[in-house]
């Protein structure tokens, strides 16, 4: 997986994600070069390639004369999600992606989880959005201290985490009202596509169904922002 | 104003933005064309023109054939919003942004506030993003629903707001912890720009400093994220 450009590949270094080498542009050699520096610091290799390299293998064309070459991100499995939140001996805190699409929300996904203290985000092999450069990006480093888990098929995850006493509410329109709700247990929450929402065939198999009460005209939340509120009233009634 | 593209357009119409004309690729005429149909709907001129005349005018690049001639956006003012404000005969709840430099973090802070039934939203003149077209797109419509003010001076607006006995409150690490604040009370939250959030300067003007509990290591939200978070607590303190 390539990282490209000066601020994702400081902040990839700055996350710890593993960097196998560096390319930077040939005629930035012999200047004062804050990549390079950090390549140094993590003693990570860096070789000096002439820029239409780096135009060739850049996706985004943004380039800016760096592109890191990372290893490919490493899924965890929903079980060691469940072990680790276990471990930690706290009420269980897992997300699951029902079909999110956009990088842009994934990364913000990840962002917002991670600064809720979410143990684990689970989503489908097929059909959805998976780790790559601009997920990593726009989480910020945040990706680094969070398992993501993908899984065949999201009703068996579903089954999992029941099994494991874990409570699995899909957020959705027309449920009951999310503050009404004690979410000061063992909790999973299901955040559905930009489009569609959380599967009918989905939301069978879990608890209940958790709504926002919302009191516009328009009424639709952007699918990272909904994400967002969620987690976060399950922060503040985990709080004390 | 221009609108490109199929969807902006269907949504634009849908949400009563004015437009004064739709452009569409010649090579269309003849055919069965919802955008067309829309048009002669809602009484709007259309011209069928050439596609280079389309290519001409877009900004983004990807006008799929259609662009529609929208009047500009037309801002509220922060007298305005107050007075609408009042004669909801509800708390006020106003939403002022410091700074917010990316369209989709606007957007997507507008259709938060819509949802949330926030009563108008301020932001600055200067070094800040304005209402353009990715901000229109990105609300999903919901900006036909929610007035904006632009003013010269936060601060000035802030002390508008105090005088008319609404407690303003920046949005910021290291403050009083959201949870705790009483927001049934006549309210203006103040979120912070992506980079530097609420200047200090702005802060000393505020009845407040209020935080959300970060979790992680990471721990910076999104601002759109972050914006939908303490809104929709707001919405919850004042249920019942």
């Amino acid at each position: 997986m390539y990282i490209e450009g000066k601020n994702a590949i400081r902040e990839a270094f700055e996350n710890n994600l593993t960097i196998n080498k560096v390319m930077v542009d040939k005629s930035y050699q012999g200047r004062k070069d804050e990549i390079i520096n950090l390549a140094v610091a993590h003693k990570v290799k860096f070789e000096f390639v002439p820029r239409v390299v780096l135009d060739k293998k850049s996706k985004t064309g943004h380039h800016q004369g760096y592109i890191a070459e990372s290893v490919d991100f490493n899924y965890s499995s929903i079980e060691d999600i469940m072990k680790k939140s276990q471990e930690k001996g706290k009420k269980a805190f897992i997300v699951l992606l029902d079909g999110i699409e956009d990088p842009h929300n994934f990364g913000a996904i990840i962002r917002s989880c991670e600064c809720a203290g979410v143990d684990g985000i689970i989503i489908p092999k097929n059909r959805a959005c998976q780790v790559n450069e601009t997920v990593i990006r726009t989480s910020t480093g945040a990706i680094a201290n969070m398992p993501i888990a993908k899984v065949t098929n999201l009703k068996d995850a579903i089954s999992y985490l029941k099994d494991n006493g874990v409570f699995v509410f899909a957020c959705e329109a027309n449920g009951k009202e999310i503050y009404s709700q004690n979410l000061n247990i063992d909790v999973a929450l299901i955040i559905g596509s930009e489009g569609f929402g959380v599967k009918k065939s989905i939301i069978e198999h879990c608890d209940g169904v958790l709504a926002l009460p919302l009191n516009g005209k328009v009424n639709s939340l952007n699918a990272s922002v909904a994400c967002g509120i969620v987690v976060f009233e399950v922060v503040r009634q985990r709080l004390n």
